[in-house]
């Protein structure tokens, strides 16, 4: 095991102050970083912030609660992650695109256990309206320059939006969970994956009339 | 827990006629549909199939070891499935790559415990031969279907048919992980995520040059 027992000060802080809450969260990413998603259970989070069994139950009513809480948050850091990476409104709408598909592999790569909590933990947004908002933050930024891209499109090609940004999602979560992950990645390739990953977009595009440099 | 205790006759047959092996990987894949690929443990397959906590290193040296073997398996039912799926070299190659995409999908829908320990299990193809050459038998059924298109694309568009696979098997899993797995899917979508992969797979080989009906 790799965590120590809180000493007395802190429990009592945990405890008393208020931030039993965080500690929980800290104590599933260590989890997560250990065992991978399913290895964190309400129990073992308790022990790890040194209070009773009983104790999570004020703040995460099971497993998946708590789950849902670290997901918000990887959400939350990767929508801050891919609009940092998108150029600014002024910038060419596909290098817009690539930006954010470079981001999306940065953050399976930097961040394997938040990605692996927001997609794999178990918990869906589907489910949890607050899990929900947070992941639309980030799907919004990618329908933002989908529609941007649409609207350079000719007319006749063209797809929805929505779709635009529903194709390039799953191609991007494709690459990066496949093949962006060290010693997890399905099959050695011959390029980084950020270069399959433009290859791939811009090939899409160019069947929905997409032609670079004009 | 939903086991029940392995009767006498069934723990000595486990035991003494060599079949420990089966009853392990049984174990396994009942662990990772109760509670996900990384709920298994070589202590708790141990427990289920009857015998103590040290018989299972007569089969496998790790946790890791006895998820290759389950994932394994997997690849080869997947292999199974997707070569079913692919249509006789007669027909359309571009038929037959949409026949492995559904396939893909399907797999992903109707045996979760699987998909989650072939790519999710914290096993790698990389490392682990044996393992390897079970889902190198699936990815060359994608990799010659899209030799085949490549083929009759126009030779200034086209693309190497090993770029075309990963960027479809990346397309796939992406659809695949999102959307195709009930409550786990990321989001509601419009149409069915057959429907989605099947017009991503399209626009992407309109990219590389191809044409429909010609």
């Amino acid at each position: 095991m790799s965590w120590r027992r809180p000493d007395h000060d802190e429990r009592k802080r945990g405890y008393h102050h208020g931030n039993l809450r965080e500690a929980l969260v800290d104590a599933a990413m260590a989890l997560i970083g250990e065992r991978g998603p399913e290895g964190v259970t309400l129990a073992e989070a308790a022990r790890m912030a040194g209070v009773s069994t009983a104790a999570p139950y004020r703040h995460f009513k099971d497993r998946d609660a708590l789950m849902a809480e670290v997901a918000k948050r990887g959400f939350s850091r990767f929508a801050d992650r891919i609009r940092a990476a998108r150029h600014p409104d002024g910038a060419d709408a596909v290098e817009s695109l690539m930006g954010i598909g470079r981001a999306y592999i940065g953050f399976a790569r930097s961040e394997p256990a938040l990605y692996s909590a927001m997609f794999e933990g178990g918990v869906s947004p589907a489910t949890d309206g607050e899990l929900r908002r947070e992941a639309d933050r980030a799907f919004e930024i990618l329908l933002s320059a989908c529609e941007r891209i649409r609207n350079t499109l000719p007319e006749d090609t063209r797809a929805p939006a929505l779709m635009m940004a529903l194709h390039i999602w799953s191609l991007s979560h494709g690459v990066a969970s496949l093949f962006a992950r060290g010693d997890r990645g399905r099959r050695a390739i011959p390029v980084p994956p950020e270069d399959l990953l433009e290859a791939g977009t811009l090939i899409y595009l160019r069947g929905l009339g997409y032609e670079p440099g004009k």
